[in-house]
């Protein structure tokens, strides 16, 4: 069976290109399942092919995805041991990704493995398909048409990516392909219940605790079309939580039914930390975050904001209402 | 391929004893996902082959899974005209999981496809594999197996009941074949995305109420394995909650990093209903509910018990205890 036939012939010249150099697998700033999971999974397969590869981020490997990596050479960028290597890029949507410095270094990209829908093609050899789920489908799917065997470590970390950039499997990007792909890796020694273990059944008691103090402060705003919770200054240090435990807690509210909007509201001294959550791109909830100093993407926005709770909490209201307002007058 | 070799005779036989008769398709009380997915896709392939099927369930179908019904004539028990029909129960381990009325009223079914360890076969023809992540991953197969064409509605019943009983693909029966069935599904029709939609994106206020309750209430016993959470008397009614919204929230427990069984707690008059949910099958957690009349699988297993809150709470804990102390020496 062929996935991505488009690219068999591509990633040919590519192995011949790499036999007797050295190269490293980067990937982006804050990495991802996705992104840990494609620079392990590619940088094995080189290795398999007897070429001298190695990993390297720009950022430390979070706790939860550090179990992919196994015995794979990882480096963060200034620990990495000089040397002239040829670059691969995974998961990065530009040239920039992985940071001014690792840009820098790397002017001339031997190539690219991604599947965002920005990527326009910054290296040698692009391997871009953005109707993927994850990069770590696009390599899958290449090493399969290619016939490459690879280990467990391999399979596991092609399909943490997968898992993770699909969103456990329930964004709109979960194609019959996807699970065709998650046979083979399983087949080759990927545990779904390993992935799951180690990237969601290792909560902390703080996280869980942030999670009822947020779940105790939710409000409907806009006749019910918003809800914002609050994360009073001091709750990190009371419940034993960590700044990294806010994530996903915004979900929770943006979950509820007949809500299109949720926040997350974390009030510091002096400084207001909001995080912004739509149920859909069409809301381009970016420009209500542009108006207290944020920004980010159309479905999911942050801001910071100096003013109390009391002079933001219904400067933000109005502004979800207006928006709400002018998402009604569109879809007229 | 054939995905259960050991079925497809008997599926043939099935169907042949079917011809020009009426069916009742039943699943059990409090049905899940893989419940009411099996159930319509059961009786949509039979209605496709030219049975009168119909579907019926003792309990009303939970909120967030009707929408796998579409047109399948579905019944609740008291409703169902009376007829004739041959009973095929699914996701059922006993005969009396319909409940005693139904058992009473159906006592010699015809056909009975289910994955429960527990399952003895208590049917004419049975359909049971304990290997299989769910009963409609089984019936799934057989349908592949039988080359019977099914329309998407059939697909995505399907798919709901292999997702929402491998916990999204994170249990360990998630296997090669489950991923090979689902791309075949989707591949018919069903979307993961709207199964996550309407499973996950349409919380209730009181869902959310209950989970705060719920997390405020978590306990530490058996040194930290065990986690046991209680919903007090009242509750459902105090933040306008029902019983289906409980579902999920044992995980949340069992989530925590070093426990290894969770418990949710539901507090009746005189009665203690409990859902146990371990990190593994080894646990064998049904041995410790089948001490206070429960059952279930080996990593998930449910109670009710005639008793008092301080009656029940330290025997349960003692059996987690002595189950623990089991495990470990099997370990060792």
């Amino acid at each position: 069976m062929n996935h991505y036939t488009k690219f068999a012939g591509r990633f040919a010249v590519l192995l011949h290109e790499l036999q007797g150099r050295q190269a490293v697998v980067i990937g982006h700033q804050r990495p991802d399942g996705d992104c840990i999971g494609s620079q392990v999974g590619l940088c094995r397969v080189l290795r398999s092919q007897g070429i001298d590869a190695v990993c390297m981020n720009p950022d430390p490997v979070p706790r939860r995805i550090k179990f992919l990596i196994g015995d794979t050479p990882f480096f963060q960028r200034d620990e990495l041991p000089a040397g002239d290597r040829l670059a691969l890029f995974t998961d990065c949507a530009d040239h920039g990704r992985a940071g001014e410095k690792v840009k820098a270094l790397y002017p001339a990209p031997q190539a690219c493995f991604d599947h965002h829908v920005s990527n326009v093609g910054f290296a040698k050899r692009n391997f871009v398909d953005t109707g993927s789920a994850a990069t770590a489908e696009v390599l899958a799917g290449v090493f399969l048409d290619a016939d490459i065997a690879f280990d467990a470590t391999t399979a596991q970390a092609l399909y943490t990516g997968i898992m993770t950039d699909t969103g456990q499997f329930r964004f709109p990007s979960t194609s019959k392909r996807v699970f065709q792909l998650c046979a083979e890796l399983v087949a080759r020694g990927a545990s779904p219940a390993r992935a799951g273990q180690e990237l969601f059944e290792r909560e902390s008691v703080g996280k869980l605790k942030l999670l009822e103090h947020y779940l105790s402060s939710l409000k409907f705003e806009c006749e019910g079309r918003a809800c914002i919770g609050i994360l009073p200054a001091g709750i990190f240090e009371q419940v034993g939580a960590t700044v990294e435990d806010t994530e996903g807690l915004v979900d929770y509210a943006r979950s509820i039914e007949g809500v299109e909007v949720g926040v997350l509201i974390e009030e510091r001294p002096g400084m207001m930390k909001a995080s912004l959550r739509a149920t859909h791109s069409s809301y381009r909830i970016d420009t209500v975050a542009s108006q207290f100093n944020g920004g980010g993407h159309a479905n999911a926005a942050g801001l910071n904001y100096p003013a109390t709770l009391a002079e933001f909490y219904p400067q933000l209201v109005a502004a979800l209402g207006r928006r709400l307002a002018e998402v009604d007058a569109i879809r007229q």
